[in-house]
């Protein structure tokens, strides 16, 4: 009987210190260390408190803890075009051999002779869709996969999955650490973004919301197989965002993300609901580490969406000012 | 420093004891008490135990763990009618009065004067997209939760919820025990089912994929919402299943459990993939406790998918033999 009081109270006190010392931790411990201090990170740990402290009138309920974040421009970088496309033009030198016409037929001849510049949405869509269909499922992931752990950066000469956000990591930790299931909301393919996002942001293929190509169920020669086909069904930009989360998670966002006007209308809808909210865009404002441009850039446009942040007094993360740093490979 | 030592040590015996409590427990107690004992719950045991024993070949790594439940017939009852569409019957009536011109327009006057069976594929879905949409999604959550919350099955005089199958419960339950995520995949409309699947299956709303009516992002009077409109986009049935499923899991299942021939192309592409895999049908035998019905029936058909069942060796629970209860009250 001695032993066992000994041993209760022997748990009781080594659950208590450890209780006590991750507390302690929990407060001294900076939980987004590449942010620097100033309004937006302040701002960004006041909501957590508030939302996570059960006693706050602005506590929110762990099953409603919904996070969305963009990916292009919020996540990674997105310059000097979306790096899905980028893919996209690779897989036209590639297919090429196998499309004998392609050098002479626009837009595919366009990008065999370097002259991207003159590809219209339309072109583009058409490249995408040429470029990402006619395959099984499993062929698609492994096509991606191969591409993304080789293929480099056109001006960094970094690999594309180094190009991702430090800071927007860490704050995805942090959403995540209290209870926040994080969602990517993009207008990348939502089969591209999966064949990588598990490893880079920690984010489940089924937590990735992207744009659709449409797909067939077959059985070839006996073997069932998801065939990919050349047709977009789901845009996910703009006001599809918020029509997409719906459909898909079936809940507004407490908290969303983005960085240009095609993410307007998921910050709109996700602030618009009630309680408490959080909205943040990220300001490109780093001509030197990253790349500068908001409401004049073709490749991530922020111009409605700025004036809407600052007469509603959203969050802005401005990148020059509240990261300290850009990628996680900086500090080496 | 003696103390130190006691303290680890009493901590270690107390874990050692508390994890060979656990297994002796886990080993005793019967994960699946409403299933008779038989082929079909060892053989559901036998699956789980090698898919989850890391020295197994037929080891499942944590996050390829995802299991697909079909709901109508496989987790709660179908009959005389989808409960959706008795849900939708119910409106047609509700709505009557601000329609003067239904009880005399087909198809809406024949569920007004109680001819149901004059209706037509077509007529149901004029039935279901007329009283699913126009209004916001806060709304139409809250429309069917008043629904379920109140409304009586035809026969039975029971709540709907309570006509789930407890044998299913189980499954579900001991399938997320082992690290699964389960996920419904269903005909049923997605925001119908996600008003109360929370709280019945303890599944969360962005792990329910269905039928999909098109929706709309508005500014109301500067107000955001998601407004239903009505066109059915996404037919959750049949070869849509695994397309659907790869759009939004983006991973084939591990396990697949349905009842119908609109369940096959899921099981088949479940059962298709790599490693170990289970597909079940429910097979609906019991006339005296539930309904019995599979070739010839115009709800919840199982034809071709019991042939393929059987040939391909693919799991089939009878509900008369294998179920010891059926649904959650009849112990009561």
């Amino acid at each position: 009987m001695k032993i066992f009081v000994t041993s209760v109270r022997a748990i009781f006190i080594a659950m208590l210190s450890l209780a006590l010392c991750q507390t302690a931790m929990a407060k001294e411990s900076d939980p987004l260390p590449s942010w620097n201090d100033g309004p937006t990170k302040s701002a960004i740990i006041e909501f957590m408190d508030k939302a996570t402290d059960e006693y706050s009138e602005q506590y929110v309920p762990l099953d409603e803890r919904v996070a969305t974040f963009d990916n292009d421009g919020t996540l990674w970088s997105e310059k000097p075009l979306y790096f899905q496309l980028l893919f996209a033009l690779d897989r036209v030198a590639q297919l090429a051999k196998d499309h004998p016409q392609w050098p002479k037929t626009p837009p595919f001849s366009y990008v065999l002779n370097g002259e991207t510049d003159k590809l219209s949405t339309q072109d583009i869509l058409t490249i995408v869709e040429a470029t990402h269909s006619g395959m099984s499922s499993d062929e698609f992931d492994k096509i991606v996969k191969d591409w993304i752990s080789t293929a480099k950066h056109p001006t960094t000469g970094k690999p594309y999955t180094s190009m991702v956000f430090k800071p927007m990591l860490e704050l995805m930790n942090y959403f995540r650490s209290h209870g926040f299931k994080t969602f990517i909301v993009s207008g990348g393919g939502n089969a591209f973004m999966r064949a990588w996002v598990s490893s880079t942001y920690n984010i489940p293929p089924e937590q990735v919301i992207g744009s659709r190509m449409a797909a067939e169920y077959q059985l070839i020669d006996g073997k069932p197989q998801i065939t990919r086909l050349p047709e977009l069904v789901v845009n996910n930009d703009k006001a599809m965002k918020p029509v997409e989360i719906y459909q898909a998670i079936g809940r507004r966002p407490v908290a969303a993300f983005g960085n240009s006007d095609g993410d307007l209308a998921m910050l709109q809808w996700t602030i618009a609901g009630e309680g408490p909210r959080l909205a943040m865009f990220v300001h490109h404002t780093d001509a030197k580490r990253e790349w500068q441009y908001d409401r004049h850039s073709s490749v991530g446009k922020l111009d409605k969406g700025l004036d809407e942040a600052k007469a509603g007094g959203w969050l802005i993360a401005d990148m020059k000012k509240d990261w300290k740093q850009i990628y996680p490979g900086d500090d080496k």
